[in-house]
């Protein structure tokens, strides 16, 4: 059965998803890189740059879930897509992703502002939406053809899923840093967890792997 | 050399140490016993109610530090001692913890309301002092006689004495449950981590173990 599931998601220990202050030079904002550093390590993230090295620890092991081909459609808001809001006021800009974006599969963007679908190098297809999460859900897991479709951030986007009760399983990676500011995964969802299955694993690099199973 | 020690503090994946709605019946607010269920399990916590069984699991090996005799003094804030604000309306309420408290060291609560000494049936000294954290740490760590002080808790004591950079080692206990309100730990902390080695370790009860020392 398909699953809609969220993928190595990183928050830090005060539950932020992100930083404060996203801009095109700073996806992240005040977080920098440091929600994503133990991924930057893996051999995983040397595969999808293209560069050699990285190491096959265990943040690779478990990473790689989300990047083995189970995965068939790709769910994200338009923060993911680029840092602007509102009207578009450029279409020629073509996204934080490039013309090899890493997915694989089709990406839907939610957005209040649609815009024709964007075609990159290697033909992957983002197509905008302005649609409900179930709606999107919908026209994913049809183009997903079977397999699962991710959940891929940002934190709002997260969110609205996890409150839709959309999200089938969830791989969090609890970062032990103290942002202090910018989005919180967490908030409004009070007692989520009732409805998971949670197991979870601290490994070497110092981060927490969290997985929610939907219960049967 | 004597240690600030935090010692098994849990708090919720969203960051809270305590619900909303702390009262004489409820000590941790709207979230009753599950942010220390995993303590409630251990024959640590059996021996301690001086009744029977319990688990020897990983909770009671980890949790037994701050228990082994290594605290000399106990610092607590206010809201641990009792839910009562304000002036002392009644003096004759002995607190939450009974004739025979679990501390076994000379405890001290923070309030801006002092009261003369409490001494519970077992000879536990309660002191009442109207002091800055590094003050009445002053006041525990002579009272502690060489061995290490507990900041007890609650939520606004811990996080008082962190911003105060007084803590040299912190003991906390990841809860995977969402609580939604009641009291942050991490809020005015960003950064914090920098101060401090982490380790972290997940176990079959559910938990994450992280312990937080200071860097020398």
């Amino acid at each position: 059965m398909s699953l809609t599931r969220v993928t190595s998601f990183a928050v830090s220990l005060d539950g932020f998803g992100t930083g404060e202050g996203q801009a095109l030079e700073a996806p992240f904002g005040h977080a920098g890189v440091r929600l994503v550093q133990s991924f930057f390590g893996t051999r995983l993230f040397a595969e999808m740059q293209g560069t050699g090295g990285g190491r096959r620890d265990l943040d690779d092991a478990l990473m790689r879930a989300g990047w083995d081909g189970s995965i068939g459609a790709e769910i994200m808001g338009r923060g993911k897509f680029g840092p602007q809001t509102g009207p578009w006021d450029d279409e020629s800009w073509r996204g934080w992703w490039g013309e090899e974006p890493p997915f694989g599969t089709p990406v839907f963007v939610l957005t209040h502002h649609p815009r024709p679908p964007l075609v990159t190098g290697d033909g992957t297809v983002f197509t905008f939406l302005d649609a409900s999460p179930a709606e999107a859900l919908g026209v994913a897991r049809e183009a997903a053809g079977g397999r699962d479709v991710r959940i891929g951030g940002g934190v709002g986007t997260v969110r609205q899923f996890l409150a839709a009760d959309l999200v089938d399983h969830m791989h969090i990676v609890v970062v032990p840093i103290i942002l202090g500011r910018g989005e919180r995964l967490w908030d409004g969802l009070e007692g989520i967890e009732e409805r998971f299955t949670v197991e979870s694993v601290s490994v070497p690099s110092g981060v927490t792997h969290m997985f929610f199973r939907r219960k049967e």
